[in-house]
């Protein structure tokens, strides 16, 4: 599992007083890209046409979040189908340790010139295994 | 049902040249005050202390949105529950009339002072279902 | 002159409770955009490797905005120099007239090959005017 | 002087596939929350009633950043006036050392009773000295 930081600030908090839904879809993402820079970067892969793409997010929120909060977003492979796999992105209160937003991102891999999902086996689902788990 | 239009410009636009996810949030979310302002603005409930609350976001992207592209953002009430309800958020090309974004959001009302959700009984479901049906 | 109308949303909002600073970029590009799709679409340029592009932007915060506010973003010609030339954006409350803020937007047309700013001389100079004034 | 460190991710790029003007604001003012954590919080301030305040930023864009970039803003003070004082941050790319883009952002602290601008002399003048040299 993977984790990154992120502190919140005033930028992120709307006129409710708390971190804006949108703003929990870039800490995912920013978690994800982090991910990817220390643990396995897929640039080799879009490099001959397969992109990882995001299909669904389902994400709840689950307690707000406050200026000077320090999240922690926790990146881990939650399940690996044929064609598609979900990763569970879980954001927590690093102070309290409580669950602030509860993600599963599914994603596939798009061949850019068949313009379709490919299936996520042999070299593919390695690369994915050993990136994310 | 009620329509929100959005033009994509090019700061929607992320790396990979379609719009970003965490943008999607924001275009739902507009239309979501659009409709409020429209046919039933929640500001009395809020002063009387019952807050609208997105608990959970349940969002595909079925399609790519690229610049200059006109978005409808179709909002209707999809389920209608003891506690929580379930708006159904579609995000279509205009111009084609293709889904881009498919998407459920689950809300309560939360009462701030006992700090959690109350039962969508009596006036504040007749409110719900007159703003969202 | 040309005017574009924003609704001033809750996801605008930051912790002070007031439009947050790097919105407001966002409200003036919003502006252009409109602006160019209506009036001079520079994209027949684009094609032929001349970019706008912004170099400079210089904006006072005369007056916070808050929920609810409609906001009139008034984009006109300020200045047309030998290579560069201003926009001056100004974004007012439409209810009272107030001036939130004030922007002076500078940009050059960049020619993408030589990866240098060219002269606002001759057709472009035209097109500029025509579309800006 | 103080350094804040980001990594310019996927969604910090616009259509023009570097990063969008909205986004350097984002940095700048990510820039300062850091250094108010690090140095000088004005929390207690606010407590008091004195708000500060961004009043005026003047950006120039240098040189496009792209994704993957490691960018350094390098906060300063610049001039300390009477009433009102001047932050330079200048956005570096960490790897080549280039200017990205260099800003000048003047503040002032609210007297939120007052509805004005309170002087900066005395303590508020040491703080802000202390905070920002």
């Amino acid at each position: 599992m993977h984790t990154t930081e992120i502190i919140v600030r005033g930028y992120y908090i709307d006129v409710f007083g708390h971190v804006n839904n949108a703003r929990y879809l870039e800490f995912l993402e920013e978690a994800r890209w982090a991910l990817f820079d220390e643990k396995a970067n897929f640039a080799d892969l879009a490099r001959e046409g397969l992109i990882f793409t995001v299909v669904n997010i389902n994400i709840s929120f689950e307690q707000p979040a406050y200026l000077h909060d320090v999240l922690c977003v926790e990146t881990g492979l939650d399940q690996l189908g044929h064609r598609s796999a979900i990763l569970r992105q879980i954001v927590k209160n690093k102070a309290t340790g409580k669950v602030v937003a509860d993600a599963k991102v599914t994603f596939v891999f798009v061949d850019i010139k068949a313009q379709k999902a490919v299936s996520l086996e042999g070299r593919l689902k390695e690369r994915v295994m050993q990136a994310l788990k």
